[in-house]
């Protein structure tokens, strides 16, 4: 538990949410802020974060409520499809530094574009070289890092 | 194994790929559509779609996995954040028909905006009646059903 942290204080029972699910271990609300309505947050009741610093049975519980609510937003709401999405640090657009994952439901004609432009690799070799650095950090793994907030 | 589907065919070899990871159930491997260079993709050897219908013990796999990328992105290319989306029917942007997630590496300034305009709901009973038509889904769920392409 964090005090300065909203979710936190959400999960205590300081901040009112409109929940949807709740367990032991997590918690699923609506965003008051929805980029589609029905949009619905999962997250753990112990303070984790971000997700590189999640332990690996907490994303699994988190996992499985998202798909949870995926299905009953598309049962529920009639939704043509789900987006997930989850962002850690400000660079990525994270503004609640309590792991978050964001379930979306999508319609045909809902209005919410996102911004994927897919871009190139300058050539084969650049995209080799980005990929042998991930490679090497996962054979030779650091601690978790923050995100450069 | 679906003879249609590039990412079963990536699985079986017919198609290149740039892999980061691999093991007998989960494969990593660069997208050459990067929305930010070093963008990767995780998707299960197993043709799941989508994420609805994806056993749980597979996504369980699929998380850990996005998370060992996601830390190996952080260290290996020096990135500030990360994105993890994850897209289910063509509503929502889905272009490929085998469940993958997205890892993205996030830098201060990569040019890279999602479309993330927090709207209103008209009411708070608006709010509370999507909430209510999620929880009766949770509560009374049916079999998962495909998204609306």
């Amino acid at each position: 538990m964090s005090q300065a942290c909203i979710f936190c204080r959400i999960i205590k029972g300081e901040i009112p949410a409109t929940k949807v699910y709740e367990d032991n271990d997590v918690l699923a609300f609506m965003d008051i802020g929805p980029v589609v309505k029905g949009h619905t947050l999962v997250i753990p009741k112990a303070h984790y974060n971000p997700l590189m610093a999640t332990p690996p049975e907490a994303l699994h519980q988190l996992i499985t409520v998202v798909q949870r609510v995926a299905r009953a937003q598309m049962q529920g709401l009639r939704a043509d499809g789900i987006n997930v999405s989850q962002a850690n640090g400000t660079a990525a657009g994270q503004v609640v530094p309590h792991i978050h994952f964001h379930v979306i439901p999508r319609f045909a004609a809902d209005g919410f574009h996102g911004d994927w432009i897919a871009k190139r690799y300058d050539s084969p070799e650049e995209m080799n070289d980005f990929a042998q650095r991930i490679r090497q950090a996962l054979i030779d793994p650091l601690p978790p890092q923050s995100c450069n907030d």
